[in-house]
């Protein structure tokens, strides 16, 4: 039977809810190998699978664990996920713009595992705040301010999180059905009534080209259909990264100056305002239009900042004892010109070398360290001139500026 | 590094020698998870191999473990090597026939996974007979009586033995390139100077398809020009089951009557007599037709008979002991007509029900069962006739005499 399945997959061929069911709660339950899973997987990631089997799959995954229920909670609640890039902090920005315009929001993020922290480890940067709040706790506390961000619980979509650690290290993450319902099965189980995605294409994402964008966005509006969740979707660069800094504490400490109103405009803040007009516009049912002038207000009246504040009064944490690294190191521009490009890939692998990000589960991030860009796309420098800060903690590791900036 | 490969090979690029080496070798020094050689094995089986991956392969294979060396033995050695049937027993009676012809034969054979027993585990349903000589015995007995058929050393391609285990649990057994290195690395290891490969197609086959036998086939003899080994191979249906008999003891019964020159004329002789003057004409350098002749010669002379019964005698067995069960279970025709078809698989499902064969490592063959069929293909039947006996032990398995049967 195991191999039956696996030999259909392998030929190219439809396998059954039951088929799927059995194989992939056999591996739950352990009774099927990590190898037999593996081997299963790569096939799925070479000859794809079928829309029935995708929305057989995101159900076996829901139905592994618990399913959130908000219902009790007034309002429209809208969750938003990103595929993830670097500096990609938005949810830091725009849970808590949404939050402060009477939406609720409970957005239950990850860990990361590659170039940079997740949302949780970005977090974690700031003193004492806690991302382990129980289910009671997530209740009452969107109840009283309208916004939790906190860790997955355990028991959300328990298949989610042992099939991943099983793709993170067969080479087998790179599957657009396996990606869809991946994060549907999350959002879902999550309790969301509308899910906004931010789908990234570029060197620095899991995705390459728009085609694989297109085809998972629409992979993704199929699964909520089946669900009656509506389902909007954003397709974003990152080829080069979100704003200007990269690494955990940094990047906690841009979103606060996004929030505050003090940061420059950047593609980051940017993109934040476009997510959070979509998240308010489904949220309150109404335009766009009406939805951005909202997001501005709320931004410039400092509600969003408050917002934040709140939240991170609430779950523990203390702004003013984020820390960053004392060791910095200036990196200046060897010849003048404009900056043409930031790749974001070659500065994700430089945030990995620095320790804000880890390949292995057991691996710790290092908070401090980090990326602060100096000069972003467009800029015209002079030989010299300050490129960006590297803050590191123990060692140096190399790189090459002219990987990192394209200076013409 | 390891991700890297795994993701050329689902992408379907070329793996380098050195990128294939570092894999397959950290596979077996235990620095390479199963998860990962599995997830890289399904990737070859569905996206295939070049050539020069394929050649890679094999050297890698071979390199693995020793090579044995018969070049201080006069003569050219050939050996012979079948991709596996049902009810194929053609080793027990070509390789003493092409032995007592004054070729010498070195044939370290296999045990089976599967439907029925491998050439071993059916030489041990010969009381007393041992299959695990070491290298020493093996020389000095092919020098004295010019036949040795023995299980592999353990030194002989240690890379194949754990690979094959981990492909027949993950469902990546049918792939031609992988099949090709397994088996030629064996051989060309196993020091024969010319190979002769039986490749056998049809639904009780590791080949479905003539394609399929092609491609293995021209992959063989390309493996073999690499190493100046010439290499022949004969394409052989397996649709239908090798003769009367299957099961261990049941089929070194078979081979001894073929040998004694008792047996009636089926697909089983016919095959004996192509393979072994194949064989004949590859050892001694001669035309097939003057081949032929040597070989019904020695089957008529007894010489051949002799040959084998020198080899058991020297290998410590015993025929007048080979044991078949007792419990005897008829089948009969429930209708009169000609035999159309008899069923391989079908027929290797019971056997291996029966338990003449195992799935798993663990399990334990009982050579005392098996099948014998009374009535082959062609012939006519009359109502109640006895199409096949069945020798089972412990349970009659179920199975449907039309799906084995079919008259009409």
């Amino acid at each position: 039977m195991i191999l039956d399945i696996i030999n259909k997959k392998r030929l190219g061929e439809e396998l059954s809810y039951q088929e799927l069911d059995y194989f992939f709660n056999g591996y739950l339950n352990g009774e099927i190998a990590d190898y037999q899973m593996s081997s299963l997987l790569m096939a799925i990631c070479i000859n794809g699978m079928s829309d029935e089997e995708i929305f057989s799959l995101t159900k076996i995954f829901i139905d592994s664990g618990d399913v959130l229920d908000f219902s009790d909670i007034p309002g429209i609640k809208v969750d938003k996920h990103s595929t993830g890039g670097i500096g990609d902090k938005t949810t830091l920005v725009i849970a808590p713009i949404v939050a402060s315009l009477e939406i609720p929001v409970v957005k239950m993020s990850g860990r990361g595992l590659g170039y940079t922290g997740g949302t949780i480890d970005k977090l974690e940067s700031i003193p004492g705040f806690r991302v382990d709040l129980s289910d009671e706790e997530i209740i009452k506390q969107v109840h009283d301010i309208n916004l939790v961000i906190t860790g997955q619980t355990a028991d959300l979509v328990p298949m989610d999180k042992v099939i991943y650690a099983l793709r993170d290290v067969t080479a087998t993450v790179s599957s657009i059905p396996l990606i869809a319902s991946s994060i549907m099965s999350k959002k879902i189980a999550g309790g969301a009534d509308k899910i906004l995605i931010d789908i990234k294409v570029g060197n620095g994402a899991l995705l390459q080209t728009k085609e694989e964008a297109d085809k998972l966005s629409e992979l993704m509006i199929k699964i909520g259909k089946v669900y009656h969740r509506e389902v909007r979707t954003i397709i974003s660069d990152m080829n080069v990264p979100l704003g200007k800094c990269i690494g955990n504490s940094l990047e906690v400490l841009e979103a606060i100056d996004v929030l505050k109103g003090q940061s420059d405009k950047t593609n980051f803040t940017e993109l934040c305002i476009e997510l959070a007009t979509e998240m308010v516009s489904m949220g309150k049912n109404i335009a766009e239009v009406e939805a951005k002038k909202l997001v501005l207000e709320v931004l410039e009246n400092g509600k969003a900042y408050n917002k934040f504040l709140e939240m991170v009064e609430k779950q523990g944490g203390n702004i003013n004892k984020i820390k960053v690294s004392k060791n910095e190191l200036e990196i200046k521009a060897e010849s003048a010109g404009i900056v043409k490009d930031i790749n974001a890939l070659e500065l994700g692998k430089l945030s990995l070398a620095l320790g804000a990000g880890k390949i292995n589960k057991d691996e710790k991030i290092d908070c401090t360290v980090g990326i602060k860009l100096e000069k972003l796309v467009g800029a015209s420098v002079k030989k010299g001139d300050l490129l960006a800060k590297l803050y590191f903690s123990k060692n140096i590791p190399d790189y090459k500026l002219e990987k990192i900036f394209n200076i013409r």
